[in-house]
C-alpha cells in the first residue's frame, strides 16, 4: 500500500515520539527524518499536537477494533481473556510508535483532547474489567478477585511491552503473548501456597497446588 | 527534618517530572513553583539534568535498600518475592516524583548516565530474577517458567502503580502490594484450566482447579 505524505509524516512522528518521547521531539526533527525543510511538513501538519492527535486516534481506533469484537463474543470468560490479550498484545508490536502515543504520550495532548482520550482509555480499560467480573460470576476467578484492579495490573504489564519489545529478537509477539496470557491467567485463579509457609490468614477461595 | 534547599528543589523537581515529564518541565516551571528566581536556583542546580541524575541516584538507592536485603535472604523464594513485591510498592507509593524519575524519565539523562541508570536497572531486575528461577530451581513454580520474561512481566506491572496510584484513595499501598502479590504468585505458579474449554496441546506441569 503506498503511503500518502501524511501517513509518511506520522509514521515517522509516532518512530520518534517512541524514542525520545513527545515533549522531546521538534517538528523539525520529524521534518529532518524524512528530509523535508519544516516550513514543507507545515503544509501537511497543522502542528506537532495535530501529529500527536491523529496517531493517538488511530492506534486506538486499532485496539478497540482488535478487542471489542472479543470481549462481546458468546465465550468462557478465561478464554476470551486469553484472545484478548493475544489481540492486544498484537496492536502492540505490529506498531510501537503508535501503541506507545495511545498509551503514554497522550497525555501531552491539550486538555479538550486529553479528556477524550482519558475516556476511551477508560473505556477499553473497562472490557477487561467486565470479561473478569464476568469470569469471577460464573465461579471461573474467585469470588473475593477486584475487577478492577486485576484490569489495572494486567494492561499495565501489557503496556510495557511497548516500551522494551525489540522485533526479531528470541520471542515472537505470539510467544509473549501465549506467556503472558499464562501468568495472567494463573494470577486470576490465584496463588498456591508455598508448601513450607503457614498461614496466619484463613484459606480463600483459591486454586492450590496438589503436586509436589 | 528539616529539608536543605537542595532537596526541596529536587523535591519540587520530581513531582513536576511525574507530572508533566522531565522534558515538558523547565528550570523556571521549578524556580516558580518555589517562589524563586530561575537565576537564585542555579547557585544550588548546574542543570536541569543535574536535578534528574541526583533524583534518579536517590531513588535507585532506595529501591535497592528496600529489595536486597530480602533478595539474599534465607527464606523460601515465594515467601521472599512476596516480601520484595509489598517493598517495591512501599518505595514507590512512598515517594511517586522519585519512582517515576528511575522507573521513566531516566531516559532523558545523558548518554553515560544513562548508561550507568540502565546498568543499575538491569541489576535490580535481575534480583526478581534470581530468585524466580530459585522458585523453579526448588520446585515452587513450574520448570518451564521464564524467569526473564517472568521478571520484567512482574516489574511492569509494579512500575505501572507509580503513574495511576493516588494517595488515600480507597486502597491503601499495603493493600495493594498484597492483592498484586496474590496475583503474581498465581501466575507464577500458573493458569488453571478453564473447564469448559478443551486443551489442545498436552497439559503442562501446573496447577489444576479442583474445585467447580
Amino acid at each position: 500500500m503506498v503511503e500518502t505524505r501524511r501517513q509518511q509524516i506520522e509514521s515517522a512522528a509516532s518512530v520518534l515520539f517512541r524514542e525520545r518521547g513527545y515533549a522531546a521531539t521538534s517538528v523539525r526533527d520529524i521534518a529532518q527524518v524524512l528530509n523535508l525543510q519544516g516550513a514543507s511538513l507545515y503544509a501537511h501538519v497543522a502542528s506537532k499536537e495535530d501529529l500527536l492527535w491523529s496517531i493517538v486516534q488511530r492506534a486506538a481506533d486499532r485496539f478497540e477494533a482488535a478487542v471489542a469484537p472479543i470481549a462481546a463474543a458468546d465465550a468462557p470468560s478465561p478464554e476470551r481473556l486469553r484472545s484478548m490479550i493475544r489481540a492486544h498484545v498484537g496492536v502492540v508490536t505490529d506498531d510501537l510508535g503508535n501503541a506507545v502515543s495511545f498509551l503514554d504520550e497522550w497525555r501531552f495532548l491539550s486538555p479538550d483532547r486529553r479528556t477524550a482520550v482519558a475516556s476511551r482509555r477508560r473505556a477499553y480499560e473497562r472490557r477487561f474489567r467486565r470479561v473478569i467480573a464476568q469470569g469471577v460470576e460464573g465461579g471461573d476467578f474467585p469470588s473475593d478477585t477486584d475487577p478492577r484492579l486485576a484490569a489495572t495490573w494486567m494492561l499495565s504489564a501489557l503496556n510495557g511491552i511497548a516500551v522494551w519489545y525489540q522485533p526479531h529478537r528470541e520471542l515472537s509477539p505470539e510467544a509473549i503473548a501465549d506467556r503472558y496470557a499464562d501468568l495472567f491467567l494463573g494470577g486470576l485463579t490465584g496463588p498456591a501456597d508455598p508448601p513450607d509457609r503457614p498461614r496466619l490468614d484463613p484459606p480463600r477461595d483459591r486454586t492450590r497446588r496438589t503436586d509436589p
